[in-house]
């Protein structure tokens, strides 16, 4: 039996019988074989406590490879993020691969590198998976699930209802990367050798913050629709107006000019390795200042201000040159299969 | 904006902006809201204890829709009986949609309709969720993951080590249905009207059983490779031999009819609402009593032992004219997509 020395994914890789099982024990299995990673259908984890956050995304992203990750280290940055922004230290990922026949195995094999990468740097075990292989033609490449669990940091106090006019809104670096990094690497444009996705695993750089103070009201990465979506969310379930300050959001040079040119403002563009944080405005100075002492907030700024609202609630930016205008929520078409 | 009154689900559907928030709001959201079900990025959990279970599974199945059943009910089930063999309660699971571009948003309804459905019959709260659509052609109308957290029951402590020969294997009621049913629903052979998926929950009949007994060694759900995988799986880990014996393990007359006609063998077929439970002699008659009360397991029968060792560990099987058989682990490509 030698169908996993072969080159290629076969149907019979998502069987369930010895092919299967050759797949994960040479492949999988030993990607995820240290003292802390292991793959079992049910994994059974002793938490730190019985207050935990639970989260699920499924990554579609194309191309699968790109400058700065490929979807395997986005699929653990996603879920690692989405758990760090809820206030949890991630402890354990799930990892559900669905495989199109005829992949390559050393794609599938670089890709699972990438998460086992990630999942290390983020201090957090992957510790039951699924793999599915579906006929050629049936999915486009390889298409991940993460699922996660996390414990509650004791300072983490977090919640729409906490947010008050006055409070500030923090980022804790340029906008528009990984989205641009995509879109660019899609059609191909010309400046895509600067271009560089920002996905990178937040968990470390939240916990620096909520050790420091109990007095973060929100946290959200900001992926599909940017920035511009997730302000609008909190204005939406706050009733609050929200003050942008275009010129203390931070855009990477390359990124602002391929946006501008292909017609997109970098705060609907999604992120993969950014968090917007609303704090109070007595620790918003002290919050930059450890988020700036992390490698991954050296460009964090403070871009923003919650304000009372004047009317039905909207995200305002004082642009430029002075003038203000309506950020809308993005419609939602702007960059399919971004992640 | 009105494209959640369309027919068909849009890229923009997927884009994390206003047309996915319509989506969410009017379609998906209302099946999950009742006073446990709600569905947020990453959701808080109180759980019963810190020592918990965490499995995934992804779902790919064709056709989506099948008799007894479609892949919304399948991926409740799928992950509330990996719970249930670990020993655990499911108390939360997760749910991310990976839809096609252009799949009719009713039948995306009547998914989630079914993934509601089973929930609430297993006792389970969907909490957290995630939705991608990826463009025409690069998918097959929809794939679904969900991953479950459940707490462990007090009475389980399963593990190959404990299995030791003399102890019994149980099986809740006839093997091969749901494999069988959608095997002939997409060869279109005729006497699909009588076959039916045996597609269900069963956390229920699991936890009669664990609260009665802690003699309960291991459990599984026999799904792809059906009982000869999972059988075979236990006399590798073990190293002792399993005997089965043929007239004692119900099969559908349908079922063996559909096997025979197409060559396969009923205990190769996957099952989606069956647990193969290994548990000591002394209480295997009490077991398969407490199983039989459910109406889950009323076809359940004793189907094997667990031998010493005559060699290298095999699954023997005694067939009903008296002979003997090694029963394989299946290669993995008898039915692509069956889950």
């Amino acid at each position: 039996m030698s169908d996993t020395n072969g080159k290629k994914i076969l149907l019979a890789h998502g069987g369930g019988g010895r092919v299967s099982n050759d797949l994960l024990s040479k492949i999988v299995i030993p990607k995820f074989q240290d003292k802390t990673d292991k793959l079992t259908d049910a994994a059974e984890l002793n938490l730190e406590s019985n207050n935990v956050c639970f989260t699920t995304d499924s990554f579609v992203v194309k191309p699968i490879f790109f400058n700065g990750g490929d979807i395997g280290k986005l699929a653990v940055c996603g879920t690692v993020n989405d758990l760090a922004v809820a206030g949890a230290r991630p402890a354990a990922l799930s990892l559900s691969l669905i495989i199109e026949e005829g992949l390559e195995i050393e794609t599938l094999d670089k890709i699972l590198t990438s998460v086992s990468t990630a999942a290390k740097q983020a201090g957090v075990s992957i510790v039951t998976g699924d793999t599915k292989v579906v006929d050629a033609g049936s999915a486009d490449n390889i298409f991940i699930n993460t699922a996660g669990i996390g414990t509650k940091h004791e300072n983490a106090n977090l919640s729409f209802d906490n947010i008050k006019a006055g409070d500030k809104v923090i980022i804790n670096g340029t906008v528009g990367d990984h989205g641009m990094t995509i879109m660019s690497q899609r059609e191909g444009i010309k400046f895509k050798s600067t271009l560089k996705s920002d996905c990178a695993t937040l968990n470390g750089l939240v916990e620096k913050v909520l050790d420091a103070t109990d007095q973060v009201k929100f946290m959200r990465d900001p992926t599909r629709g940017g920035i511009a979506a997730t302000l609008n969310e909190i204005a939406t379930a706050t009733g609050l107006d929200i003050e942008l300050i275009e010129k203390d959001i931070p855009v990477d040079t390359t990124v602002k000019a391929a946006a501008e040119m292909l017609g997109f403002d970098p705060i609907n563009i999604a992120n993969e390795g950014k968090v917007v944080f609303v704090v109070a405005n007595e620790v918003a100075e002290e919050v930059l200042k450890i988020i700036k002492s992390d490698e991954l907030g050296k460009n964090a700024a403070i871009i923003g201000e919650v304000k009372p609202p004047q009317g039905d609630p909207v995200v305002e930016i004082v642009t430029a040159i002075g003038g203000k205008r309506i950020v809308q929520m993005p419609y939602g078409r702007e960059l399919p299969r971004i992640c």
